[in-house]
């Protein structure tokens, strides 16, 4: 249907000038905030990492205890936003529906006010909405956030109501880092249009969650780990491999539309699972998970000689998030308790000049049809 | 901060094939579904014209009755979602913050299934989520839908609780059928970059709202209202034209990015709210209304020779569904009643043959940044 001058998937067209992220894709670097991934991620708590992207620099001692109290402050939901949630649960929608639903409504209980005191509203109510749609879906009563704990350890708090170990804390803090920001992806580019229209950061943030949910996006990191425990189960990671290869199935995990080389998140995250794995997670699992990705890796380069098909980000997701205790329905909405950092922040970087986004459409359909009654048709 | 090689506004930029809608600018034609804008917009009823975007032909007497029967069965919201609107509705959040949170839980009490389905559901649903909030609004209870009214009468009776006129229901339909399509504009562009990650309808649907929200696309006909009203108070139209130019201030209701004649679907709101005032309005009221246009033309023509700023979409929406009974504060949520019908079209569209939409950033950022821990700081 489109002709040559549609570009349909906009690929290679630059539409906004950031100082967030950086993909390249051909050497497989990532740099958020000026930093190399690896440098920020598994060093930076994620209050840390939202400040350096509010504010392009890290922040002092006093700054970083300012900015977390803030943060923490702004947890809490309103009655309203758990009615919904709970109904959510217990019509067994998916977590993304639920984080759509009450991000949507984010503001309520609360004045509208400058768009980065919206922003950091919405970051800290998300793992919020999440953990009390998941508490709600076990039949359990929500856990209030703890204002003593960071964003991360109260996450996991949220959603177990204990303490969460130290280990696990860290491994959730790295992934958060990971995947806060990925350049003008589907999610942060909706984020950006609609504010674009000079409208609101809630708006923004819902739609992005919308966008995240579509599989082309947000991926499947659930099925990924059931694959994963299945391999692990089978004893068997070669042989697994080569059946699936053998019926010319897709194996989840390897692979992105952008990176040529491994993805530098799988890196990061692989490094964080090994870590947490060690600490007293189930290492006999992780060493499945380890020696997969190396049969894998060599079975897909013999199977499809140079394509180089490598894990992406999905696949130690997976590992990792199930490590630190993250339930597998949730992946894709902690994908969007981490990416909300990004969209937020690049929401006041588009209104801080901004420009309606309003690309145009080219019209392929009739030309001067005439009404008829419908009596008469 | 963005260089020549960035299309910040992608103006120009031809995204997707459409058979939806056509605009030139130039010529102010407006195609909708095959057929000029009047042509279309003034015989339609709204299910006729959905039918249309739906199918690419209007229906027959057997087609149309079972389309408005579907619609018409899958008007209701649950009871959560009546929790969030009676909230909105207290705390006065706009009517779009409303129309965005009851649109993120329109999938609550139903399966989802197939997109041209569920597209049918959120349409039907949208005047329910407004005139529900608009009801709580008022301190009064909702009205239920009353499936054996037709989409335009039903949403006034909900707002109303009382028949409405047929005159009345004739101008909504115009005013629907009008502004349910425009090209790839931001909110529609929202939707279809939405599902173009294989997202849902449902998530489309809410994104766009948020997107409409803001002010660069949704406009603001309410204070368009505000104004006509305080003209008409006024009694002089010329001098306050002659005022608020000389005071350098600029004149709502005029001008738009795309059209460099008179917005066409200004031409079909003027003659719709001509009619309707003439079968028992407030004539005194339009005929001001009219006197202004003639006069703020004139004297913009004066001030700004060859620029031809004309009235466009909002200041005819302004007295129209001012005339049949739409309470200004719901004026852009009205704008999404009609519009969802072009985005569900979109998505629908965009899904027989998707590709991502994902553009590329350009890094203008920092490099190289080291961590120190933050006591070092």
């Amino acid at each position: 249907m489109a002709g040559d001058d549609i570009n349909r998937g906009l690929e290679g067209v630059p539409v906004a000038a950031t100082r967030l992220s950086s993909i390249d894709g051909e050497t497989g670097e990532l740099i958020i905030g000026g930093f190399e991934l690896p440098e920020l991620a598994t060093n930076a708590t994620y209050e840390e990492t939202l400040y350096l992207l509010f504010h392009d620099q890290v922040p002092d001692s006093e700054e970083l205890a300012a900015f977390r109290t803030d943060l923490a402050e702004q947890r809490s939901i309103g009655p309203a936003v758990h009615a919904v949630l709970q109904r959510a649960a217990e019509e067994e929608k998916p977590a993304m529906d639920a984080l759509r639903m009450g991000a949507a409504a984010a503001n309520l209980g609360h004045e509208d006010g400058e768009p980065d005191e919206d922003a950091k509203r919405v970051i800290a109510a998300f793992p919020t909405i999440v953990a009390a749609y998941w508490r709600y879906r076990q039949g359990n009563e929500p856990v209030a956030p703890d204002p003593d704990l960071g964003h991360a350890a109260n996450y996991l708090y949220m959603l177990t109501g204990e303490r969460p170990a130290e280990a696990a804390v860290r491994g959730l803090e790295t992934y958060l880092n990971t995947v806060v920001d990925h350049g003008l992806n589907a999610s942060t580019f909706t984020a950006r249009v609609v504010v674009s229209t000079e409208s609101d950061v809630v708006s923004a943030a819902t739609a992005a969650v919308g966008t995240l949910k579509g599989p082309l996006h947000g991926g499947a990191p659930g099925p990924v780990l059931d694959m994963l425990q299945a391999v692990h189960d089978s004893g068997d990671p070669e042989g697994f491999v080569r059946e699936k290869l053998d019926a010319g199935e897709r194996l989840m995990g390897f692979g992105h539309r952008v990176y040529r080389v491994r993805d530098p998140r799988a890196a990061v995250l692989s490094a964080a699972a090994e870590q947490f794995y060690a600490d007293g997670g189930d290492s006999d699992f992780f060493e499945t998970v380890v020696e997969f990705e190396d049969v894998a890796v060599d079975l897909l380069d013999e199977h499809k000689p140079g394509r180089r098909l490598e894990t992406n980000v999905e696949f130690y997701t997976a590992a990792l998030l199930h490590g630190v205790g993250v339930p597998r329905d949730l992946f894709t909405a902690t994908f969007g308790v981490a990416r909300v950092g990004g969209w937020m922040a690049h929401c006041l970087e588009q209104l801080e000049d901004n420009r309606l986004i309003r690309p145009e459409s080219k019209y392929v359909g009739e030309r001067g049809r005439t009404w008829t009654p419908v009596e008469q048709r």
